[in-house]
């Protein structure tokens, strides 16, 4: 042959990136994923806050949920962190890992889902890597955002007076896992089918905060996302800070369905406050802005809560209704 | 107990991060791997470049290669895009999924390899995600570069009349690839322990050519870096210019041990030109540029040699001695 790719046009890789993922990539530094590399242009006096994260099947997820569903939640799991930041989605990367044993039908699925949210969430794809692999479907996301430079919300911001604020409500995901896992607790608990389809969604596909970057850059001292459990993370934002926290176990914001699990079973308390994958924002700031914090949140469709006060001292303490700290076994999720 | 981290200090996956990550991160914007997120703050006026790639354990290196060397492959081969799109390094993510079987002495042995890279390279760890996976071990790494505002070499800037270069040698690294496979070829290619050295070593460790980001930005109209084979990617390189090329194969660049290898069995030089794994840059420019070119790369430690040109049409041609196209089994290395 005379030219490599008259008879070669495209690689099967080639064929799978431009069949599923370039319309995806049509951000212009994503070039249409047809270079080495993209190009992001922040406006000057801008940071660019950064973020990696990534779900592996069997760890993060189970192999069989929804293709659409693995994909949003691997993006969206980034995107919690660049809204408890203060920061704007500019875009993200990804690195994909499959097993031989996904199909087309797989694969168009995963990248409806991944389409539906970068537009949804403006947060386009603008480059990536594709791979086969022996093991488990790994999806990889690096994503940006820009806020003006040095305006990012720290962990370590947090001051001794300031009211300590969740958004959202705590512990459906952690309660969806247990329903994946033991079907037959829905009975148990009571749950009606509105219930149930409430805590396994909110384990499947987290829902990202990021309506309310603004004001937490303007309002909070200290953010993080609840990723690995309220308890242990709040115990991060202590450390970072350097100060304690008292919550009150009563103000923590629970769902409909998660009050129906209490009513059923008061000691599943531990698995709300630590179990995880909440991605519900945690912040800090002083308590003449919570008002004003949970009016702009409010606007932004998300409910926000003060459930407790930061303190000198260290650690980070949940109080019962007669005030009494409570003990959990583990206080957070941890992969090793 | 009262407080969580009094009884829980960390995490196993703190820790770990802790003991052999956080010495790494020592950049400012990496907040010692204690915030949810990173900051990269660009200097006004610049372009952000970004890249990932992942490197999975038997796809992309042998589970049993040395773990400082699959820290430091798994960093320079997205070192390796930053330099063929002239930018200079900013700092990487790095998403890492660890089998159960990796213990201590891996850890430090890589923490070690992507430390030695990440000073040489002057491209610190800004931030990572730990977990443990089922199955075999990935390192997913999101490379920053920066360069000034509308200054990335694209693939696509190529013109008919443009010399074709290509820095250090090609094949190396395939050819490495099948001594591991295949230890027996040593002696039936007659090379001695030196060469042997050499081209396993260039399979195990690539060398990006980050020293000569600069000389690309202001000498060429289009560069890529070949990583999935000098034949395969330069038709990428035309595909996305628009243009064809034709490659003397004599003038293409091999070491001593490549040509002792041709020697010995004239038809690996399809693995030669087809292989991949090379990561070095491969460019266009306008002839009276070349001698600039490779004395700046020459200056910067670099071979740079000068292998065909661009003309109209399309399609990548390689052609033999007598000037007839070769024509290849695989341009390239796909993973699908």
């Amino acid at each position: 042959m005379t030219a490599v790719e008259k008879t070669e046009p495209q690689s099967g890789e080639d064929r799978l990136i431009a069949q599923y993922f370039r319309p995806l990539a049509r951000h212009p530094g994503a070039f249409g994923l047809m270079d080495d590399a993209a190009i992001l242009t922040p406006p000057d006096g801008s940071d660019v806050v950064l973020k990696t994260d990534a779900i592996i099947g069997g760890v993060h997820f189970f192999p069989d949920d929804p293709a659409d569903a693995i994909a949003r939640k691997a993006l969206r799991v980034n995107l919690s962190d660049l809204a408890a930041k203060g920061a704007e989605p500019a875009g993200f990367l990804m690195s994909l890992a499959l097993p031989a044993d996904v199909d087309e039908a797989w694969l168009a699925a995963f990248a409806r889902g991944l389409e539906a949210d970068a537009e949804h969430y403006r947060c386009p794809l603008l480059g990536g890597d594709t791979d086969k692999t022996p093991g488990p479907a790994m999806i990889s996301i690096a994503a940006f955002g820009l806020l003006p430079r040095g305006s990012m919300v720290r962990r370590s911001g947090a001051q001794a007076g300031d009211a300590v604020v969740v958004t959202g409500t705590i512990g459906d995901a952690a309660l969806g896992l247990r329903l994946r896992r033991e079907p037959g607790a829905a009975a148990r608990w009571g749950l009606d089918s509105a219930m149930r389809e409430h805590l396994a969604g909110r384990y499947l596909v987290p829902e990202p905060r990021n309506a309310i970057a603004a004001a937490l850059r303007t309002h909070a001292s200290a953010a993080m996302d609840v990723s690995d459990g309220l308890a242990g993370d709040l115990g991060k934002l202590c450390r970072a800070s350097g100060v304690s926290a008292g919550i009150e176990i009563a103000r923590v914001p629970t769902s409909d369905a998660g009050r129906a699990v209490l009513a059923a079973e008061p000691a599943l308390i531990e698995a709300i406050l630590t179990g995880g994958d909440d991605y519900e924002v945690l912040c800090t700031m002083a308590p003449d802005k919570v008002a004003g914090f949970r009016a702009a949140a409010a606007a932004a469709g998300v409910a926000a809560a003060e459930i407790g006060r930061v303190g000198a001292g260290e650690g980070a303490r949940f109080l019962d209704a007669a005030g009494k700290p409570v003990t959990f076994a583990r206080a957070s999720y941890s992969h090793f």
